[in-house]
C-alpha cells in the first residue's frame, strides 16, 4: 500500500496510526500541503478532491477521506479490532471520532485558516483565537462525552480505537497553537495512554520523512 | 425512537432521511437551533455536545452525531441497507458522505457563521460568499468522484445510500444562499433521484412540525 500524505496533516496522521496499529507496512508518498503540492496536476490524478491523506491499495484502488479509509483497514485486516464489538459500542467510538473529525478539524485546517487571512482579512491574533476556540470547545465537549462511559484506558474500552486515532492528532495540533488543555482529565489520560504505544509514536509527525521541524 | 432536531439542520435531515427510509416510526422532539434552545439546561441533560441531532433509543441509550447514528441505523436494522455489502464500496460511500459532512457542512452550519459576525466582523455579504465558496467547492469535489465511479441512478449504485442522506440536506442549504450549482451533473441528478422518493419528500425540512417557512 501506499499512503499520500503530509507530517503535519491531522487527517494524515489519523490513517498512519491506524497503519502502524494494525502492523501494516506502507510506503511513504509526501504531499507538501504548505507548498501547494496537492494543487499539482500530479497529484489531482491521484485524488479528485486534492486532499491527503489518499490510500493507493495493491490493487491500485485510491481510498479518500481519512475515517472511511480507517474502517475499510478495519474491515480488511481485523485485527487488532478498531472498532467495538457490538452496534452500540461502534456508536459511541464512532461518534467520538466524528466529534473531532466534524466539529473541530475542519474549522481549522489550512485550506479554511488561509481564506480566513487571504479572503477576509482577518489578522494573526483573530485567527490563532479562531483556532483555539474551535478545538478548546470541541474537546470540551468530548471530555463531557467522555464523562458519561465507563472509566477506561482509551476513549473508549481498553484499547485503541478511530476515537483515539482522530484525538490524538488533534491534541498535537491544537499543542502547536498553544490551545489551553486544562479541564479534560479523561481526555488527556486517553492522549497520554495513546503516546505510549509504539504505534503512536512511529506514527507522528516528528517520525515521518518529509518532517520540516 | 426520539430524534431531537430542528427542521432546519442539515445533520438532522440527514438522520430522518435514513428513519424514512428504513422504515421507522419516531417521535420529533423539536430542539429551536435558531432560537438558542440547544444551550438550555433541559438540552444539556440530553446531549453533552449540545448539538442536534440527537437520536433516543427505546431503551433510553441516546446515541449523536449523525453519521454514527445513520451507521448504527443500518446495523440494527440491515433492510434497505444504506452501504454497499464490499468493503471497497463502503469505503466509497463512507468517503462520499465524509466529503459532505467534514469538508462543507462543518463550515456553514449555525454556530460557525455566527462565529464569523460576532467575533470577527465579517459583513453579511461577505458571510454568504464564504458560505457559498466552502459549498460549491466541496459539491465540485463531489462531482469528481462521482465521475469516477461507474453510472448509477444515485450517488452510488441503484439505491439510496448514506451518502445520499448527506448529499440531499446539504444541497437543501445550498439553495437557501443561492449556491450555483451549475455543472453538477451527476450530483444533482442524483439529488433530484432522490428528492422523487417519498421517504426523502417526507424528511425535507417543509414537512417537519416545527417548520417555520
Amino acid at each position: 500500500m501506499k499512503l499520500y500524505n503530509y507530517f503535519r496533516s491531522s487527517a494524515s496522521f489519523r490513517v498512519r496510526i491506524a497503519l502502524e496499529l494494525k502492523g501494516l507496512r506502507y510506503e511513504y508518498a509526501p504531499v507538501h500541503l504548505a507548498r501547494g503540492d496537492h494543487k499539482l496536476p500530479d497529484y489531482a490524478a491521484v485524488s479528485a478532491t486534492a486532499l491527503v491523506p489518499t490510500l493507493e491499495l495493491d490493487g491500485g484502488e485510491r481510498l479518500g477521506q481519512s475515517m472511511a479509509i480507517i474502517e475499510y483497514l478495519d474491515e480488511t485486516h481485523p485485527e487488532p479490532p478498531l472498532l467495538p464489538s457490538d452496534a452500540l459500542g461502534r456508536a459511541r467510538v464512532r461518534a467520538l471520532a466524528q466529534l473531532v473529525s466534524c466539529d473541530i478539524h475542519p474549522l481549522n485546517n489550512l485550506r479554511v485558516l488561509k481564506y480566513l487571512v487571504r479572503e477576509l482579512k482577518v489578522e494573526e491574533e483573530a485567527k490563532n483565537t479562531w483556532y483555539r476556540h474551535w478545538v478548546r470547545e470541541g474537546l470540551q465537549a468530548y471530555e463531557r462525552e467522555l464523562a458519561q462511559l465507563p472509566p477506561s484506558t482509551y476513549s473508549y474500552g481498553p484499547t485503541p480505537s478511530l476515537a483515539d486515532c482522530c484525538l490524538v492528532p488533534q491534541v498535537f495540533n491544537g499543542q502547536r497553537f498553544n490551545v489551553d488543555f486544562s479541564g479534560l482529565p479523561r481526555t488527556m489520560a486517553a492522549f497520554d495512554a495513546c503516546m505510549k504505544l509504539p504505534a503512536f509514536q512511529q506514527a507522528q509527525p516528528s517520525n515521518c520523512p518529509d518532517n520540516e521541524a
